[in-house]
């Protein structure tokens, strides 16, 4: 019987969730204590039985997949698994007189390298390659396959950390929640959960080794609370907490507003056609952000003008006279073009991304807005505005807007990621017709800490003070100007932290679907000047901490039940 | 005959050079169409003889080097070239049917490998290795060995880019002057060759090209002209620049003030202890950065306490009375220490760097900071200060000042390099004794641009305004607190954005001890109150080509021959 623990961390998707734990484990890379082969026909079959194996749970979890695309991803790498090129590949690095593990890393690396080569769809594969190649060299070490394991039940996934790809086929039927060691705020894994509407807390120290002999925990993803073992009375109070929730969401429907009518949007953030398509059924206003890299990523050409109005005009159409903000092209950084690679760089995260790609590569902007301004056409209802990332100066605003306006787009902005943006928004905004603010990427710029570090979660708290000074800079341009700032970052979607933007002079707020009722039930329950008064308070703080706390203690009590 | 031709670039280093052209290589790599070999034993002995010519030219020039420790590196890299493992390695390539330049290629990488096992100064060997190997190639394929050339008369260099490799050894007797195609203005190499005093332009697109039939340049490096084939008035013109630069220059001495007295301290960035007895030499109140990681840097283990503190004391006892500030370690990102390794960073510049490090290995910081103590009651007349790097909230300056008041330290500051100190500085001073502004990093951080990236270097301006408004918000602190506020990026060392620093509220420069005469000229020949002036122009400019153009119309016409 394990003893009762409690661990804190930082609640990324809010929600309860209590059930056995399932981990999720990290691969394990070639046996440095391995022997040489001195037999490599015997240890070439012994590799044929354990890719054998490999790809007969690759074909069962195909058979369990409920999704058509993880389904034939999975039945690809199966059948790839046994690719008697491969297996020849192993066979000779064995002659060579590699070890097992060793061998099947070294022909895996020849054989990823001829796919590179081929290009296209062929070097996508390496991704898979590699899967087999971990899975295969953990069965030959007796220890178990890595990446998320097949769920007999319904279970809290408990990881170091989760990469995109895997975030992105979790069944959200299968994982009650999501529990990991490392990971940060903003990862990318903790921004998924949250649109897949998971339970979710990353930063939770401790919990690999809590797990150990404790089969079941309790996850609180709103305050980032997991409970090890939970007892009886556990289980209740996180009940009551669920049932106190649902009753304070009851009323939440129709326009965002404070309680004395200061109308505040609230919008999805969304990347596909298909999201348009959920977040519309939704009630909000529109969508606040539009991510369109995801028509440009994982392919060898840029989507044709065609191919762009199609899903532009989708999307408009899912939306009908709502409002939809779509960013141009975003790429570069930790999402790089294969059409559109300006080379490797140092810090990808300060390179030649967003805008900065698009001044690199006109065509691909020019053939973008085109097809943006098309769509509106053939959706005259509907309410199109168009933005572009990674501004940092009145030069490049303009050089946007002109653009943008050139093809007859009607409203056009920036995105607020970099602090010189956030501090000269008043002149960044002369030369457009409203701003939104990436709270994610201005955070990691003003703090100086990288986004994907789990190490500096901390830092990267949108309640630090200074990431709230700078929104407050950009709001007073928007004020100087009279034009709109919005949030689109992960902070909008945080019902406590809603009120301190809405409080700095933030209009709208867009977040993943599934937080808008939250937020806008929070909303409802204060005043504009209290959200004003909560803005200062957590201005001057002296730390992230003192700023949620100082907040926090003159919100309604019964807000403690949405966080 | 060549014609004239005037290109532009990005001056980072005043002064004016004229002379023929030196131009630097690139390595150049595996011939990608070389046959493979078919007689091993006579392309073994071809790769002898080149080995032996690139041994024998090390050798010359180790003849020739001006400092011993350059000559003792020579001499080793020559010994290293004709090494029997390396030989015996390439002729295995050779024998398995490798090309020439490829065998070579693969047995320097085997053999580096080895070196890297061995750790230590082996293993800082592999530079030298790869030097060998990329001259080796060159002469293989018939084409000039990469580097620094050989000169035989006082010459301007030509380079894509220099590492701060090369221009670290670099003999400021022999090289008149550098132009790069690329590089950007707050690189190390920039940094470097300022500190040199050697005129240099960067980002003077179109020089490769320009100076194929060219072979004399002038060099104006101030504005970043240069003239390719310069007629006899360029020359004349160019020596009458220097004429009133001079005379601009005569009366400056003393203590650093503007034209009604309102006092600067003006002071130099310096990196060792050798630095500090240069620098104390001249005509300047102290050092306002003493970049302690040099001591750390290229080692195996961390400096001791007593050769931290006798370093420590010989920089205090160069300076005798005047102020040294101590920035402590600020390894990490670019400059990774072995001993304290935090592991692969996807963006080493938002990672753990600076107090981040010293907060992950305390041991580090804990000594230094004793050692700076024992220094100071070692040198009890020496006005000492010492500040953490890389600090982004309150939380991390109030660490870091109460471990360095723990040791008796009596100064303690911090860097102000992130924008979240620049818009908190009120609240972050009131922890600390002093900041002192880095104008690079703030300026990569603020614009969300690599300063080592070349393509984004007008970003990087120290022109740019939303900069301007980081440095003016962080004076706003100083002016709160009460607290002195000082500039020690490269800015400070320009004499027209010197006068724009001051009218922001920045009490002390820092900066190349060779730029300090200029800059005290400038400050001389204008009131305070223009200075004011021009940084209202300055921060509320659209773009930092108007912030300067507004700034430079108001200022004294004499001020231009210092540009």
């Amino acid at each position: 019987m394990t003893d009762r623990r409690v661990l804190h961390g930082i609640g990324v998707s809010a929600g309860t969730a209590s059930g056995p734990v399932a981990v999720v484990t990290q691969a394990v890379g070639i046996d440095e204590h391995e022997a040489a082969s001195v037999d490599p026909a015997a240890d070439g079959e012994r590799v044929r039985e354990v890719l054998e194996g490999v790809a007969a749970s690759l074909r069962e979890r195909a058979e369990r997949a409920n999704s058509e695309s993880s389904k034939a991803v999975l039945e690809a790498t199966a059948v790839l698994a046994t690719d008697k090129g491969l297996i020849r590949g192993i066979d000779k690095e064995l002659k060579k007189g590699a070890g097992v593990t060793k061998a099947i890393h070294d022909a895996v690396e020849v054989y990823a390298g001829k796919l590179r080569k081929l290009g296209g769809y062929m070097a996508e594969r390496v991704t898979d390659l590699y899967d087999i190649r971990d899975r295969a060299t953990a069965r030959v070490r007796g220890l178990p396959e890595p990446g998320v394991p097949a769920l007999s039940q319904p279970s809290i996934l408990v990881a170091e950390d989760l990469a995109p790809a895997e975030t992105a086929t979790l069944d959200p039927e299968q994982v009650l929640g999501i529990i990991t060691e490392a990971g940060g705020a903003t990862s990318h894994t903790a921004i998924l959960a949250a649109q897949l509407g998971i339970p979710a807390a990353v930063q939770v120290k401790g919990i690999a080794e809590a797990i150990i002999d404790g089969p079941v925990v309790a996850l609180d993803g709103g305050v980032g609370e997991v409970i090890v073992a939970p007892t009886d009375s556990d289980a209740t109070e996180l009940a009551e907490r669920s049932r106190r929730r649902a009753a304070a969401l009851a009323g939440s429907s129709g326009e965002g507003a404070t309680r004395d009518g200061s109308r505040v949007k609230l919008l999805a953030n969304i990347g596909t056609a298909e999201d348009a398509e959920k977040a519309a059924k939704y009630d909000l206003e529109g969508s606040g952000l539009f991510r369109s890299e995801f028509l440009f990523l994982d392919r060898d050409s840029a989507p044709s003008l065609e191919e762009q109005t199609e899903t532009y005009t989708a999307v408009l159409r899912a939306f009908g006279e709502r409002r939809v903000v779509v960013r141009t092209l975003d790429a570069g950084a930790d999402k790089p073009l294969s059409f559109a690679d300006l080379g490797e760089e140092e810090n990808p995260a300060l390179g030649r991304r967003g805008l900065r790609l698009s001044q690199a590569r006109e065509d691909l902007l020019d053939t973008q807005l085109e097809a943006l301004a098309q769509a509106h056409r053939a959706v005259p209802e509907s309410e199109l505005w168009v933005m572009a990332p990674m501004v940092a100066t009145v030069e490049e605003a303009r050089w946007f807007a002109a653009r943008a306006r050139a093809t007859g787009l009607p409203k056009v902005g920036v995105m607020v990621e970099t602090p010189a943006a956030a501090i000269r928004s008043a002149h960044v905004l002369e030369e457009v017709d409203f701003a939104s603010i990436g709270t994610n990427d201005l955070s990691q710029y003003t703090m100086a800490a990288d986004r994907m570090q789990g190490e500096l979660a901390e830092l990267l708290s949108p309640w630090q003070p200074a990431l709230l000074a700078m929104i407050r800079e950009t709001c007073r341009g928007g004020e100087a100007t009279g034009k709109p700032i919005g949030v689109c970052g992960e902070a909008g979607g945080d019902p406590l932290m809603a009120l301190v933007l809405v409080g700095l002079g933030v209009k709208s707020l867009s977040m993943a679907p599934g937080k808008v009722r939250a937020v806008r039930a929070a909303l409802r329950m204060h005043d504009f000047d209290t959200c004003r008064q909560m803005a200062n308070y957590a201005v001057d703080a002296r730390t992230a901490r003192d700023a949620r706390e100082a907040v926090l203690a003159i919100a309604d009590p019964v807000l403690r039940d949405l966080l």
